[in-house]
């Protein structure tokens, strides 16, 4: 089958993409940045099931083109801006036309060329306050989106639901947990990297981690498992539900403290500590303590199950790591 | 004071213009579509008040115009595509464009311009699913909006909330229950008409309405009460909350029929009768029974109190009807 896979240069795009041409799939790579030199030399090997197209989902014109240049039996939807505070004051504008347009966008080209599904990466933020109200959060657990980013992934989550409802075009939107690992950059549209990210680049810096002196509470996911989880709602046969949680399901106790450990045995020069009282901690973290995501329903329904709990997942993203020092230049 | 009423000459902006006009408010109507004759001379006697400026919301420059060519204290933001499925379905960017980029628009330029105050018109349609399930709608009630129409309407309140929050623009929002009385027309972005308007339009006529065998249940509220809390909310101090239910709060009992008969004793060429078991209605009901909207957070921080029951509204109506006979031509 020929995938096409929007935002494929991002954090989740390009896990994706991996995963596809690992399985032997075609894959249409559609982003509006350059693919760094050290991305296309992880693909290098898969070049005559790669295609790569440059363009920006707000244009129609050049959303059309990738249609008419390539047979797409799939979509999977992951061009977003993931936007921070700042830029949501300065240019919202550019985050609604690309987060709810462009997915409208990318529905209607779906419909006008027949394609089979769309599974569109959608975001846990989309839960809102209720991710520090609820003890767990299931799918149809009540939402008040807060950010710009969060607000419009949920309008564009509903615009799915609506669209198959008036086109029929087969559509399903994954709600992603707090993803960690290999391939999160600046892409020009990402505002703020992941704790894991951070303490990474220190490592390979041979610098020190100060840590604040307690952890966020988080149902990370290892992008690796996110990518497995989109490619099973690609592959199932007919996903009952509109939304699906896509999240690890439980908690990783101590998961902070436990990949400066495992980054400590690879980069001898690196070191963390836990700041002092008076003291300001060199990293932050991914917004406060958060509800659990459930994922029951992707299990039941779908058959996927995550495969990383931290200690698989720190063992391979330090792999990467290793193999891809060029990534941190 | 100088209040931009964008959507000026729709159905609840035109409500609304009239409103601020007899209390001596200087009123810009913003309207992407030309004014009927019979409601520029329903404003006549207020013509120094009144400026009239043409333009779509989407358009920037043309946005920009308004906001240059006049001083503008107070916006209430009325401006939508209240669309049904046939629209959604042909031309869903349309919608979102104008019910969530122009909403944005209006508020970036009231930013801009340091309006005092936006009041966004949204709808009850936002609750979606809730309407049918729970039993009286609450503010803080969970949504599920469904129709694109809603989906964008809530995807505005919640981007009213977020620029607030960054720009410190002040604005709150008004869902408004389904509004029934004078100036339900055919204004190119309204895809239905309410029960109560196809009614009358059969009495003016002089036709006989054939109506279903059971009513729907709802909070009807009469035109010039929306008008009047839009105002209050306008006026309000400091409204503590970003959204309030602007409904009638009660269950309008018998009020399909109650109107039939009010019609009745104004048009003696109307009259009504109720379906038999392998008839067809020749009216159609706006939506099914829904829950009501309560009203209790607008009445206890802004104060404000519907003033019309169903009796008090078809009165008014009536007197409406009379005296603008050219409406229906």
């Amino acid at each position: 089958m020929a995938i096409l896979v929007t935002g494929g240069g991002g954090f989740v795009g390009f896990n994706l993409v991996e995963a596809l041409l690992a399985r032997g799939e075609e894959v249409i790579l559609f982003d509006s940045g350059a693919l760094p030199a050290v991305a296309q030399r992880a693909l290098s090997g898969h070049a005559r099931q790669l295609n790569v197209a440059r363009g920006d989902i707000r244009d129609a014109a050049q959303v059309i083109q990738v249609f008419e240049s390539h047979r797409i039996d799939y979509i999977a939807h992951c061009a977003a801006v993931t936007s921070g505070a700042a830029r949501e004051a300065r240019e919202p504008a550019a985050i609604v036309d690309v987060n709810i347009n462009g997915t409208l966008s990318i529905l209607d080209a779906a419909r006008t060329h027949g394609v089979k599904r769309v599974v569109y990466a959608s975001s846990g933020a989309v839960y809102g306050e209720a991710l520090y109200r609820l003890a767990r959060l299931y799918e149809e657990s009540p939402v008040l989106p807060l950010s710009l980013y969060a607000i419009t992934k949920f309008a564009a989550e509903r615009v799915c639901a609506r669209m198959k409802e008036l086109w029929q075009t087969e559509v399903v939107c994954a709600r992603l947990g707090t993803v960690i690992g290999p391939w999160e950059r600046n892409t020009g549209v990402r505002d703020s990297y992941g704790t894991h990210t951070q303490l990474a680049a220190l490592a390979v810096a041979g610098r020190t981690a100060v840590l604040t002196q307690r952890e966020v509470r988080r149902d990370w996911i290892y992008s690796r498992d996110v990518a497995a989880g989109l490619l099973a709602l690609l592959d199932a046969r007919a996903p009952r539900h509109p939304v699906y949680n896509l999240s690890s399901g439980m908690e990783w106790k101590g998961a902070i403290r436990g990949w400066c450990e495992a980054l400590k045995s690879e980069f001898p020069d690196f070191d963390y500590r836990t700041a002092a009282d008076d003291e300001q901690a060199n990293i932050w973290y991914t917004d406060k303590d958060r509800a659990l995501m459930d994922v029951g329903r992707i299990a039941q329904d779908i058959g996927f199950v995550p495969r990383f709990g931290p200690r698989e997942a720190y063992a391979d993203y330090l792999e990467w790591l290793k193999a891809t020092p060029d990534f941190w230049r």
